[in-house]
């Protein structure tokens, strides 16, 4: 496997030299005051890609699913009712780990490749007129299907019913790659890692809490000590952690935020659309079809492209080409393979993915022109 | 603060080269087969850092109080029963996770400064005859107090006592870098982390379970997810993981054990073992006492330097000199310093920490013989 | 620019990141005995990449400029006859470097994208009957006009004319990349430098010495001191430099050439012939011609493709797609734009500089198919 | 050999990490606009540390040596004559190479541990009475001896005799840690490198030339292509080079000026200083004497300690204790060892070294008290 080329995971992405070199930290005093030069602007960051004035951020040494946990044991007990959709692999997980603590989920099954259906949660919510509910779960970006729901949609639901359970998202592949807006939303719980849209290596849970689901962790009764808020807020209030922080990758948090606040997040938003459009149109020349079923819904950080042989395409791609793509999970194992196009990626990085993928599927004898697809995207990539 | 000084917290610690290289890893699919080639040998190297032929090891992407976690829940269930010592803050943590997970946690109090009482370890054992006690905690080296305690004494008063409990350890900042026999000792459960022996950034909890620790987490009904065995056990039985990997980091885990193992595990111990002879026979030299109260307690891998004066000497020693040492801690605080020295120390370094130490402390007009405590470790360095 | 793009220029290539870590070394004394395992290996791996059991190789902190003057001054005296070809930038610069050297240069003018006519050469020499010629120089690979020429034509030519001179071959963008027989092809002195077939940084210059050059630098009146061979034999007699060396780059240059021979150099010349031929096939596709004027003189290290927009190219790939080609110098200024391919390239990459090629002649209204070079690129690389 | 300790010889000196990310740059297109970036703040930069106004700065791939045969070969023809003083290893070795290159070298030889005779200068100068005399040489900083002339006199020798003569300084291993004032002492040709007081690693020759040294270039006849200024010249006014330039070294060389000027060069030198003085006074403690024979020539970069076991202090400190020290050269060799104590060092390490010197020649039986030299520093670093 060559380590000179790219990575076309949906994550962790490639790393820009600035953030590789952001944790190349020698150790420092993590009880000293330098690491305030550090926490502070990591979480203000952070809090400025999320588009919120007011949440409470943060960052656990963990993944993405440590999120998830931090999110349901601050906030709720043994019990208690959570209203989800499954529509993938990440949203099942989420679903899943709920049960394990023992919550109530009510579960809306949705076809993988669709999004989160809003109008079945208005309906729900509105039969939900004593408020079981306490919270409803949404993944923003389904990274194993390549779909993007749409979260304003889902508080307009809310809104509509009139329902105060508050809302949790998944946003680990989609907050600073995809337009995020915490505050604008009236999302309580944001969750994303910071091996996607912040081009850091796996390690740092990253969560978002508003004032409303801050409310809620003094009568949670889930038990946690790791991702415990309260420890954590007493470790931030002295501007240290209750146990050892990671400073070189909160170090390298810090530089992402200011990589694509300086970018402009707009721009990293039109960046990553390009970038997709370009994929999406590389898909279209080869006649082939994508896992999310309408273009509202298709995701700027991740394609899946439908196939039987997603299988062979990904080993091959990897065994003969030294290129990683990703393949099918759950529910579409087997079905399609994955290109990742989130991070630090250009156009002309996304071309040699694209070329890897026609000459792996041209290797496998499936009816793809060689150039075809590179073409169309090339014609994107000019133009925009 | 100079990056150019070498720190003296007791971890994280100042890591070398080879580390900082392996963990400079660029982005590398996580669900291809080159992850084996980092996590099978990890995996492997741990368990002989471990001194153990069957444990089954496992790295999470935490700390160690992650490990902390990982092995509580996965064992036991809401009401169990555990033995406790509390004679340091690490200790004290512990058992205060146990509680807020609802075990009932009996916990003896020894003076902060002596090490774990296996005589009355012994007693409530012996008077536990129905067995109620499941586990019996354990705190390898007290960070805090810098006190190294006798496992094998545990051991042998379980064994005393014809007692089944488990026997879970903390050897957080001993593993690595003091002698640490998991099968020898009857250990079951043996947390560590990243940041201390290992040399390597915060960011892994790392633990070994014995046969018998595994056989109880089938039954354990403290709710998990992000921690639980079961899921990362189906991970490593496909060479991946139930979530997105620290790959880099365990690529350093895995450089880290083999420079231990090339280097000789007890040449390691010893290595440390001189250098903190030298820092003690600085203290000796200044007049001082260490917080540990005996020889047989004494930890290689950090030292508690009695005085009042401790916070001033921390704030001193970094503002003016551009070092870190470790201040006092809970039941400590204010009443101690702490010089770190573990990890990928040299003498001269480490004479480096003692000199500077030696000037604060004249600066807060101590009564120290300025090049007093350098000389007496320069003999100990001398003769060894 | 893009520091995530690989670029495209004929040298300095793309870095491996084992090459970037061997570099990334703290200081050490280099007047130690570490420095020895530094120094040895690298000399001998580098006469082992000349293919030569006999040759000394020197080591300068200079670049092949520097190498070219080592040659000469340690060789020649004002005066000096030399025969030389002129067919590139980078033989006319050796040329002239050698009459401000006072030498007396008989230059043979060959059409730009010919390679060394060795039969001219052959007759030069058989009229030479009083052996004025003390040198025969050579360029081994034209960098700007991707022409490779035959330095056993030239060997025989000397063998032919029975002629005494010496051959002293520039293989600055060959040797490493493509096949280079010093003993073979009787070559008295070869140059390189670090920044092409070795993948290192600009920094040194390399050369080899046979036994019969040896014996030329006691005469040799040229004078000299930084790039004297005598000061620099002094030094690695004592594994020393007569000046501070460049420890990093000598340990760079170590790994380069652990990297080359255990890839095998036969698999690292194929290697590069399988990427240059996807080139050459995409300059076919696009309907344009070479500047090499024959597959015979075909470079496996550049391809140098005639254009009369060459610098527009090479400035609208670098404005609008952040890719750096190279531009056209002397005779050909203007009329080319070269794509380098060599170093540690793979053929993914390589289809992302085609591809960019594309989209900057489309871009300039040039009638290019987007997708043609690319899909004859894939090709190749599929079938090899 | 430790990695982790750091070095004491006078030069190449410890890196920052500043530095050391800065050199690890990925290859950038030498001949596009972002070389630009670099080039011009880099030479900005050494032309303030300088301390001129109107120097030309050319920076070569080599080393200071390489920057004698620059400032020579430039501005003289063979039999010109040129002033020197041998009063150590590095002016002899200027001297050598002037002969080599055919001038009339008029040597004046003072005892190595002393400065240059301003007076005995004046003398010869004002003896020259048809100015014979083209260029007069002056080592600021002799690294063999740790002597630091006084540059200011010899211009006013210069003045005092009215002779035109250039004045040529070596200040390899002054520039950047100690104060140097090109413009006020009228410096014609100031010379160094970039592993001194620059901290980076070794590979760049660094060369200031006035208005009136620039002039003597067109008539100077000593052959030159690599270190022709002229061909320097014309690659900078197109922001380019001759040849490949050192990228990263140059980038490195821009950021190093930063952090000298930001730092503030009068605190550069206060901090060289004060580090100078605590190694100074451990000698005293030793009972030792500097090769200096008086404080007014003491080297701040430097100290070169008077013993007959100077060869076994460098061998054993190396040998058993993992530190670099250096030894005597030429004349001095085996009279004296030598401490470093130039970039960026801390008073802190200053103190490893320290301590380091004791043990060794404790262990070698030498009459000294462990820690005396520590504490006499100590008192220094303290107080300032």
């Amino acid at each position: 496997m060559s380590l000179q080329n790219p990575v076309f995971i949906p994550g962790p992405t490639n790393m820009p030299l600035a953030i590789r070199h952001a944790i190349d930290l020698p150790t420092i005093d993590h009880r000293g005051p330098e690491f305030g030069d550090i926490l502070v602007p990591a979480r203000d960051g952070v809090r400025q890609v999320l588009k919120s004035s007011s949440a409470e951020i943060f960052i656990f040494p963990a993944t993405g699913t440590g999120g998830w946990e931090t999110a349901i044991t601050n906030t709720l007990s043994a019990g208690d009712k959570v209203l989800a959709c499954r529509n993938g692999m990440f949203s099942h997980k989420w679903i899943d780990m709920c049960q394990r603590h023992n919550l109530d989920v009510q579960v809306v099954s949705a076809q993988w490749g669709t999004g989160l259906p809003a109008a079945e949660y208005e309906e729900i919510l509105k039969a939900d007129t004593d408020h079981q509910i306490k919270v409803v779960l949404a993944t923003h970006n389904e990274t194993a299907t390549g779909v993007r729901s749409d979260i304003a949609a889902v508080r307009k639901a809310l809104d509509a019913a009139g329902h105060p359970a508050l809302l949790f998202v998944d946003g680990v592949s989609s907050i600073g790659s995809m337009d995020f807006r915490m505050d604008e939303w009236g999302v309580d719980v944001a969750v994303t890692g910071s091996q996607k849209g912040f081009m850091l290596p796996p390690g740092l849970a990253i969560i978002g809490f508003s004032i409303k689901a801050m409310a809620m962790t003094g009568s949670a009764q889930l038990p946690r000590t790791y991702f415990d808020l309260s420890d954590m807020q007493d470790g931030y209030s002295a501007v240290a952690y209750p146990y050892t922080p990671p400073v070189a990758l909160l170090n390298g948090l810090k530089v992402a935020c200011d990589m694509l606040l300086d970018e402009g997040l707009e721009n990293v938003f039109a960046r990553h659309a390009r970038i997709a459009n370009g994929v999406r149109a590389a898909v279209h020349a080869w006649g082939m079809e994508l896992c999310a079923q309408s273009p509202d819904v298709y995701s700027d950080s991740v394609s899946a492209i439908m196939t039987p042989k997603g299988t062979e395409i990904v080993g091959l791609a990897h065994k003969k080409y030294g290129v990683a793509f990703g393949g099918g999970l759950g529910d579409v194992a087997g079905k399609l393979f994955r290109i990742g196009h989130l991070g630090m990626l250009t156009d002309v990085l996304a071309l040699s993915g694209i070329a890897t993928a026609e000459m792996v599927m041209a290797d496998l004898d499936m009816p793809i022109k060689l150039g075809s697809g590179v073409a169309a995207a090339q014609e994107v990539y000019r133009k925009s």
